[in-house]
């Protein structure tokens, strides 16, 4: 298989095992079920399923292992979007090309749409049956959920990026919004899928550790990136809609051409991160160059 | 101890137990930090932490052990609490007669308190040191917990409540939905008290399942009555706010006496379902007719 068939696999099983998470849409409230579908089964990157499963990989685990795991970050990661879409908060029309939850359905339901997919990703980490880990293990994967989303993880950092608009960030401002806001998440895909894999190396896990820090901010500053370059049609949201806001982002603070070097560099230290580790590896090491190259 | 002293520590002791969890307000992000203490920490009847409590105390358990469920569920109700009174959903600007929390603060730092309230309530329970239950029943407790909260509890209940403003419901649908609704986490504050508290036995299960659900329905009974009948300075909200939305209630569906005689008849089942309990249930037992008697 070469990378972009891995890729596809990945994304393919973690559609599977969201699928399978999900209730169904013909189960009461059925309106809500629908809207939580809605909100996680249309057209995405999977990135941080990917992530669960390349880890594993790299670790030459069973990927049976890592489903809950992946379903676990990709529901929180669809919560965050549908929360994050909300009028209250950037008011968005379009997510990936398509209607926003709320706009699809109305702002109730999504709202608590995104409350039950929260819920749903801590019940898939604590009730899957595949998952053999020891009991206390699968307790600290709760634990590092729960961490990596709230108010000291992903909630917070959408906290801090709301507080920034208008305003002028430093670099190490607008770099610990993105630690918070989109790191702390993939960090967390990572860190489940080295527990959910078995892994017990310590430099393994620092290793993987210092990958998943480095194309969690190079992500963020492709992103930025592509916000300025990207064609609407493609990324999926009107183009340039965080300068509209004002938003601070690395482009603004480096000039875009210093912002490219920035995920360039950060892209070449993940890969470096993994220099112990063999070619089960390679899709991480792909992702990487991937997350910086992609055109949405 | 008599009855009201009894609450009043288990109040108090709940008190404490959410300040514990609660970050510092002077934690970053600190808007944040403050809305979810402010949410979480206002007057507040404490009604599923002292279930969790009073169902240790049934048990003989060390209150201790009790502590980071009583947090758990208590998070999750104010995160509902201030999710369901946004304006997207009831648009309440009262709570407890204070400014609710989106008033207080804005809409995006109050959808965001919710949901790292969410997340906070798992993390209660999965890494609370004092809990000393095997790591198994630790994650049974989350998965309850989890279920409980979600679309097919407490989330759900509130999008058959939403679905219902302006339609006429049947009694078993207007039971439905508080059995989601409320009923959920109010059953399972009882399980968790039950599962903390080093429970075995499933006969004293049933039974505590049966108190649940007896008073969880008693407790919306009685609300619904209130709603008529209370005044706005001692509920905290204004008086007839669920008649002004055509929102279904016991007293419409049943007529006020029939309302208020059902509550007594779910009060008094309850009492009887713990009859195979010592002196160690009066606690729970005075809980019931409190739920039924209390004036906001």
């Amino acid at each position: 298989m070469n990378f972009e068939e891995q890729l596809k696999a990945h994304q393919q099983r973690a559609e599977r095992a969201l699928d399978r998470w999900l209730p169904a849409a013909d189960i009461e409230p059925t309106r809500l079920h629908e809207a939580m579908r809605y909100a996680v089964m249309g057209p995405g990157k999977r990135v941080r399923p990917v992530l669960v499963y390349a880890t594993g990989q790299a670790l030459e685990a069973n990927l049976d292992q890592l489903d809950s795991s992946a379903a676990a970050v990709e529901f929180i990661h669809a919560y965050s979007l549908v929360h994050d879409d909300l009028p209250a908060m950037d008011n968005d029309d379009l997510r990936r090309g398509r209607p926003t939850c709320h706009r699809a359905f109305d702002e109730a339901t999504a709202i608590l749409a995104g409350d039950a997919l929260q819920a749903l990703a801590f019940r898939a980490l604590a009730h899957d049956s595949l998952l053999q880990v020891p009991a206390r293990r699968r307790i600290e994967m709760i634990t590092l959920l729960a961490d990596a989303s709230g108010s000291l993880g992903m909630a917070g950092g959408q906290a801090i990026d709301l507080a920034a608009v208008g305003r002028k960030l430093t670099l190490a401002q607008l770099e610990n919004m993105h630690l918070h806001k989109t790191g702390a998440l993939i960090r967390a895909s990572v860190q489940l899928g080295f527990m959910a894999a078995g892994g017990l190396d310590p430099d393994a896990e620092s290793a993987l550790d210092l990958y998943a820090r480095c194309i969690g901010l190079a992500f963020q500053v492709h992103d930025d990136i592509l916000d300025v370059e990207g064609a609407t049609e493609i990324i999926g949201k009107p183009q340039g809609s965080d300068v509209d806001r004002d938003k601070p982002t690395y482009p603004n603070i480096l000039g875009m051409a210093q912002a490219k070097a920035t995920a360039q560099r950060l892209c070449d230290e993940a890969v470096a991160s993994l220099a112990g580790f063999g070619p089960g590896a390679d899709t991480l090491r792909l992702l990487a160059s991937y997350i910086v190259k992609r055109d949405r």
